[in-house]
């Protein structure tokens, strides 16, 4: 053994890694979220995660800057991608000539926020995206085939009742124009937008503080607090008779998008106007959706997102409107993972486990190359064990079956197939085993 | 239209980003490749894209030093991953009490290596690794089931005839010490590696600056020059009589991997002793691979790897022995890019494109979403353009069938379905066309 001394092996907090177990659990959500998206129509798309920092920094805010991680190599400044919409937006920008719209694309991949590492934030973390993007124009059906997508995926994945609340950003900017504080409606938006996490108190505090009459605050305060079901809450709306165009422009656009998620399937339950959807972000302009699950221990929203006008402004005079969505799958793993609503299962994904009982492995690699053959994922147990220390290795990493392999069965050609989870053992001919394995 | 100063969209040189349709051509390959390593019963692992410098670069050598992206955040000292074995060896040593072994498994992921961009060389690219380890030690069997891996998945990737080139680094180390030059061994193994690139002149005169005797540096060219069957080749290294114990464990080690990976299905004009296969990396110990697709257009080895004696020692002082092998994916599909040994074709992954002759999209809604929910890969044509352009973005996306609906389509309740290839076009049911798409 080398005696040097070694280094403390250590990964960085806000980083997740994976045990097997874990990991196989991970993939599975990964690959329905793919497969989701891919039913909708939606392309892969996969962008380095080093940008160019003119590029990749070209709007973004002060408080976003400090959490960049940004560094030289020879002459190049650098970064690593904190989202997958800024890199969609350069791309788009440089490739619009090689691209058909409406181009409609999904990228899933690790984006890197360098905050204090806290409880559920992390530093390096799945997104996963889709975005529908028009060149100058993209019809409102968009915004509804969207919550159609979260509604399948969802459905899917399995993880309990959801519900994806729906509001457009111009209903609460034209109310602040009605009221004579259009300039003050971003602001506005910012400070609701943190409504469930603030408070109701802290939030008419913030918005006087920003500026606001203390009856202007209440009267935004109570009309984000509107409830009922979607036609009542946008029966009171238009009862509200307020005169301004983004306001009517507003209701108009989410009573069709409502409408229309109906019927691309969406029942009401999973979707519910709420007008405190605000979404902290000054880039959305219409439409903006926030998904939650309806279990207490997994909090904030699951998926978000909305429409813009303009995504790739940083970078060309061409106009890309589009809406979108992000999924923050690593913090809603880990949620469902703490909370116990997922639970890991085999270390491997093998289906069967091939074992002998004595050293000779001949018929052990036959028999593990048919069952490959035959599309059964199959491991080998290569090392020359106790054969109580290999079941307690297929017990380890709870691999479903074992395929048992002892002198009577290399006479006979055949492998006792044995079922981990009842015990139950049965010596059968490959063929036979195949069968039972792929059923 | 927004008229501020723009910033040119782009991205560094040595960084692949593909069009939709070449990015669905790669996506199968990484799928091909997992479904490969899962068959196998390998299990994913995903270790963060950045580590901390002190452990990721614990045992690195000066010149790859630079080519690593490293850089500060706060009080950390960070870096890029720049291969996937590093970060495996971290996580074994951390990990290992909740590890079961043999361990095997496997990463497919970006790695980042900051060189000077030339033609084919990636500063971000992907590896697919795979790797068994032992805690203590391995068998031998496990060094001839990897190239039952490789040889499937070449297989399945139908990219061309393909050759795994086979040696034992303790050959030629044994030749060395029998020639009384033990000490230069791994140098001599370093530029025999260069064999293929440099050529048997250059080969020589390395040798010789290096401190071998003309005569000696002769003997090893002709040495790994012996050609012939795997028979004959380790026939002629049984009579060479060589009397050293390494090159006596590498000749029978060999043997016993060449014998075994024919009974794991590997025929042996897809496996070739080669003594010639050095591997430049002194991680190696016993076994070693490289691949060649027989196509000049294709060069380099494109899955490479081999036995190592202990994994992680510079983190740790129990041993883990193993064998594994990496494939650089990216430079291998550039390359089959451009030398049309593979072609992108449709740059959406749905089946079907619902189409409307008009606006009302209610129908057309209807269609999509039962589509989908049969499984059937369904784009809706969401825009109220005139149907020749719906059609022309058919024909731009390639994608296999179109169902266009029309007030003849709403009346019936059907829909028709049009063959993009063959132009053909019939009019059916939906459940009729769920059928034919699904077939």
């Amino acid at each position: 053994m080398n005696q040097t001394v070694k280094v403390q092996p250590r990964i960085q907090a806000g980083f997740m890694e994976l045990l097997p177990a874990q990991q196989i659990l991970f993939d599975k959500f990964l690959e329905t979220i793919r497969e989701t998206y891919e039913e909708f129509g939606f392309a892969p798309l996969d962008t380095p995660l080093i940008e160019i920092s003119e590029v990749l920094l070209a709007k973004i805010g002060e408080d976003t800057k400090k959490e960049i991680y940004r560094f030289t190599k020879g002459d190049d400044d650098l970064s690593l991608r904190f989202d997958l919409t800024v890199p969609l937006a350069r791309f788009v920008a440089m490739n619009a000539q090689n691209l058909t719209f409406p181009f409609r694309r999904y990228q899933i991949g690790k984006v890197f926020r360098g905050e204090r590492p806290q409880k559920g934030r992390f530093r390096e973390f799945y997104q996963c995206d889709i975005d529908i993007l028009g060149n100058g124009e993209l019809s409102l059906i968009n915004d509804a085939e969207i919550p159609a997508v979260i509604y399948r995926l969802f459905s899917k994945l399995n993880i309990g009742e959801f519900v994806i609340r729906i509001s457009n950003r111009k209903i609460l900017t034209g109310l602040m124009e009605s009221l004579g504080a259009g300039e003050k409606a971003e602001s506005v938006l910012r400070i609701i937008d943190k409504l469930e996490k603030i408070g109701q108190e802290t939030v008419r505090k913030e918005l006087v503080d920003m500026g606001l009459s203390a009856v202007n605050a209440d009267q935004v305060i109570e009309f984000v607090k509107i409830t009922g079901s979607n036609k009542e809450i946008l029966g009171k709306l238009r009862g509200m008779k307020i005169v301004n165009e983004t306001f009517e422009s507003g209701v108009a656009e989410l009573e069709t998008v409502v409408k229309l998620a109906g019927e691309f399937g969406v029942p009401e339950k999973n979707m519910q106007i709420d007008l405190s959807i605000a979404r902290g972000l000054s880039y959305y302009t219409g439409t903006v959706y926030e998904t939650k699950l309806l279990n207490d221990k997994v909090t904030g929203s699951v998926c978000s997102g909305g429409r813009y006008d303009d995504l790739a402004e940083s970078y060309t005079n061409q106009s890309y409107p589009g809406v979108g969505i992000s999924i923050g799958l690593t913090r809603l793993f880990s949620q469902l993972l703490s909370a116990d609503i997922i639970q890991a299962e085999a270390a491997t994904p093998a289906k069967v486990l091939v074992v002998t009982l004595d050293e000779d492995l001949n018929y052990a690699i036959e028999v593990a190359t048919k069952l490959r053959e035959a599309g059964v994922m199959t491991e080998l147990y290569t090392e020359p064990d106790k054969f109580k220390k290999k079941l307690n290795y297929a017990n380890k990493i709870g691999v479903p079956f074992v395929a048992i392999i002892g002198g009577d069965e290399i006479q006979a050609r055949k492998v006792s197939l044995k079922n981990m989870k009842t015990g139950e053992q049965q010596t059968v001919y490959i063929e036979v085993a195949i069968k039972s394995l792929k059923a």
